[in-house]
């Protein structure tokens, strides 16, 4: 049976760019699916950096105005892989044309922003996600198994870090290509948007909705050289982020994400401890999932490094043989299966726009809760 | 030479009258010191488990009253080892009997106690130590070392745990033998003083004053049944503590403690990220130091795992071999060993009375900060 | 500049068959080549499943027998990815006609038949590669160029192992598709052809020639199903292998594998001691390189857990960014883009069938020595 | 009741010397036992030497001749921490002195010199045991409990590593106080009996006798001055030592010893593969043990990392509290407290004498086989 076409254009050529690309490349050679993405058209405000994206990745054709991509007929969906100012305007009008739509993370630059974007693709009833692709990581998605099948008991803490060091440096510069995540007026905020939105995504996914948080932010560098304008200017956004939360389960929670955390690069690592068992797990060795059960007897309990790579693990049997791992870009290549397959049976999966709001509130939390001193409650998404 | 002879008086005869004992017995054997730690007396309220302690451990007699014990004249140095709330009134007439002390952490049931107890020592001048023994576990030593080089740079972040499991179960009463920690009237807080103060303890000693903490603690299991009343009773403890804090050098920090953390039992871990370097530490294997040095050569960067076992490391000489790891009850030991040789110095190293105390005013705050929901100031210890 | 187009006849359709083409499929969205696979045909003797393969990884055309494959003139290399027992018939024939040949390891069933193939492909003149993977993951890669910088100085010790456990059970049959490595007519051998190859192409290429070994090998299961005759037969394969080697620059070996490892999956690890520094690595984390140098100072000096996700490792430029970890299947698009890179140099870089012939020499000594109980010399391989 | 007093003589005051006197001293303390060990002389051929001894473990007397010591009715058991050479001579005398005898490992200088000391101790049916410690550290004991409990199956592999690199260097010298070990004369062998003895006793106490072994030997090394003559001399000893061997089980093995892996202290692992779990164990994280456990649910089925430090771990109970780890010193704490029970019991448990000699027969026979290049068979120890 020849598959159904899903014609693609997607904006931005960047690292997302690619990992997007990647996988609406490879999901049909791993997973059998009633739909198949075809690339249509990439684009970019540059058409000589649209071509070279286009000719290395396979794009029948380009554009340099997001607005005539989504005047096409000839494409399904567009896929938001531009920085985040641009998410909401883009998004709107895609919503307006009926275009399905996969919006890089974060969904926008505050709540407010981001519940304009959800109105819009409901109101249009265009199928819509987000890409928190952590939760596709074949260890997170068994945590969430795991979680869901009761194995924890009551949750009492969830602790999560996402840390980094590349902005030690006083010389890096902030602004344009590739520096964009360091400029307030395009990311919005610092790691709190960048990295911490991550965890927040896992976690209310893990563990149900967060009702208050308790926020510290910092800039350790305060002013920068700025790409774009040649001059020194003050830094604005937050270098660190730290908050203490609490859950409607009644969990307590910790989280910290920072650029300046020396020896660390990309150090996403999350714990649940439960009534009866607890999972730790760590971006850095993704394809481990750490278990204790303490259930287990006695004398033979320890926390199991699960090495995630068993045709019985989640996404597993689509890949290679048991002990041979996968990495960073497959968690892509699995949310567009997802796709696919939940757009066959007329099911989109999360993380939708709705549920990257909620995500985006609890930013806004935090953000506030720095500037107050004091606990924040998170606004209900709805 | 002979050595000169420190008459001991021990009270308490618990897990830490143990590790103290332990500690007095061998440090001769493995340290070349003056002083020589005699085992005089231990005292405990019943003269049946004061005895049998003595016998197990060598002490030459018994008393039934800590009054009896500061008032002999062939004890040299009072070791307290009961529990917290007795701490101030031993330690405050030890002082006026003129005996060293030493007494088990926390110091006190909160900061005007234990100003107290530090004016006392200070008004007898005689020499004064807690037993915050992990400053003196060979990795934390050499972290310290590696601190204080330099090598780390300007600090940005500081972050601290320490996990338990062993108060999960709802059937587990409080009160009485081998359970007052769970007393809040006679441990005076839950984790906070009894797990966080350690923690606070080397952090304030490894990077400096800490100024302002913003906390949230939680009491999960409501009520238990209490050992001496034989009733059901209102737990007072804190199960669990978070807090957010910022130190005098500029770096952020985050602690968390709880005894609901399934799968560890005493996972006592802290990190330090610098400018140049960053030192991970955890004590269910604390004969090994994490260290991570950006100033190594590009490609063969990574972090170390230090295995603290050489002739180099701090206090390893005295031990065996490389390779051969301590354990635990040797912190104990390196303690007593400082202690004789400042005494022959006439320089009692800390932590004293007096750097206890600093702990014991973050504690303070923390706890207070948990009832106001803000962030609380650390008053400055004197 | 268009590349230049390289047209891919595929033989098999198995494990390997979708390794090879998924590198095929990716090598140019990520290295900057001047040529292009073109994915022309894939053969197999069903043509249904031929053509099921085709349609799910973009082969424009299939085949049922080999030989029409390789009269074929609109394809340039043929790679071999079939057992073991028909790589000779397949690859003299694909150099008789002059193309390209890449080939499954191991080479050959033996020495003998891996020479007769080498001579093939040297008459002819035709670049060749065999599919030893493991040398192109980036960790493995930057073992050699430490190496090869004399890092480690003289070199004392080399030890392999390659540990799985999915053969334990008795009830698992003999042969067919899938369990073909099982039955030794179509394997050649059990895990030293299948398993220690791969130890013995790393280690000749990391530590030079090997002059000697002795070996022991042993059938736990001496009987089982054939899938193909549906009796009971006698198992030809070695199910475990271990031996001692003795390297031509002095330095002392050890190699082991098995199928009968309960809790290891595919645990290929090595470890080189030299004078100055170690090396230490492990298939099941293969983004990880372990390294021990003895030059660095005492009270800081430990094994070295190096991330290879870094720009300024092996081939990682070419991926994602720092801290983002690749798999196993990428092992065989560096491969491919090596081989490419060499086409377009004309100088095609190992493991060539010489190359091959060498790892297939001392696989031929280990078996011989296994069933003299005496040291082997291992012929040389020209 | 008052403890019966066993009072003991010791011979050298070397590493080892220290490491009984610290057993003996502390057993009491942390074992309740019938018996106590009484420090009553320590004798060493220098009196100054003997006497700084003496001084430092509180041995009440000294002796410069071991002749004196067996001599005297106040000795209960000869305690034998001298060079391997004099073990022999020592032990003979003292068990027909009636007098029980603990010695340190190995037995002997070969097989035919330790069956004359089994053989003595025999006829004089004095109590006996060889310090081989590594049985009691509490993760082997448990390796040891859980392989008798059947829960491993039948065993298919056995491999043991003990790496060390503390030689590597050319100038160290060879001989005398502290290098008696590179000396051939007194210590028998290089690895083999040092290090090697350690393996082969744990292996034959949890996976039964061996057979046969296959085994390579080198001298890294060849000329070294001598402490002793001052000159250099050639070097008897083995460096390297590496063997295949086939248990009475079925099961394979790999053994190996060095003192040339750069990186590694004194890093004795081992690991045993049966059919349902494998063990893993390492010295240089001694209180840890790896269990994999296959008939754990295949989704949550992972290697579990024990931490040895709960009341039902073996002899835990007596040192502190979960989550707090021992280390090297305690497995001959947890020796002398076995030996003391057995004494009270009347049955002295292992290893004996005759224990012991069934690995000096292995050593012999690996030996043996490194010089005739072929498979030797391991005498039977009876």
């Amino acid at each position: 049976m020849p598959k159904k076409q899903l014609r693609i254009g997607l904006i931005g050529y960047g690292f997302m760019g690619r990992t997007h690309s990647n996988a609406f490349r490879k999901v049909n050679n791993f997973f059998d699916l009633d739909y198949q993405p075809v690339l249509k058209a990439v684009c970019a405000r540059d058409a000589q950096n649209a071509g070279a994206f286009a000719a290395q990745w396979g794009y029948e054709s380009i554009e340099t105005d997001w607005r005539d991509l989504i005047a096409r007929a000839d494409i399904d969906l567009i896929d938001i892989a531009a920085p985040n100012n641009v998410h909401a305007e883009i998004a709107i009008a895609a919503a307006r044309a009926g275009k399905m739509i996969l919006c890089e993370k974060p969904l926008s630059m505050d709540g407010p922003e981001g519940k304009t974007m959800v109105a819009a693709v409901e109101k249009a009833r265009v199928p819509n996600m987000v890409w928190y692709n952590y939760r596709r990581v074949p260890a997170v998605t068994l945590a969430k198994q795991l979680i869901d099948e009761g194995r924890l008991g009551r949750i009492f803490h969830y602790r999560a870090k996402f840390l980094q060091d590349w902005t030690i440096s006083k010389d890096l510069p902030q602004g344009g290509a590739g520096l964009w995540r360091l400029d307030a007026k395009v990311a919005g905020s610092g790691v709190t948007g960048d990295l911490l939105a991550h965890c927040i995504d896992t976690a209310i996914w893990l563990n149900g909705a967060m009702d208050k948080v308790n926020a510290m932010t910092e800039t350790f560098i305060k002013e920068r050289k700025h790409n774009l304008t040649g001059k020194v200017e003050k830094v604005g956004i937050d270098d660190a982020c730290a908050f203490l939360a609490r859950f409607s389960n009644g969990s307590l929670a910790t989280f910290e994400s920072t650029r300046y955390a020396r020896g660390h690069k990309a150090l996403y690592t999350f714990e649940i401890n439960g009534e009866h068992a607890s999972i730790f797990w760590d971006l850095h060795d993704l394809h481990r999932l750490q278990y204790f059960d303490h259930r287990d007897e006695g004398r033979v309990r320890g926390w199991r490094s699960l090495h995630i790579t068993d045709g019985d693990h989640p996404y597993m049997k689509n890949w290679w043989v048991p002990g041979l791992q996968i990495g960073y870009e497959h968690t892509f290549v699995h949310q567009i299966a997802d796709f696919l397959a939940g757009l066959a049976k007329g099911k989109i999966p999360g993380p939708t726009f709705k549920d990257a709001l909620e995500t985006q509130y609890i930013c806004d939390a935090v953000l506030k809760s720095a500037r107050t001193g004091r606990w924040e409650k998170v606004p209900k998404a709805k």
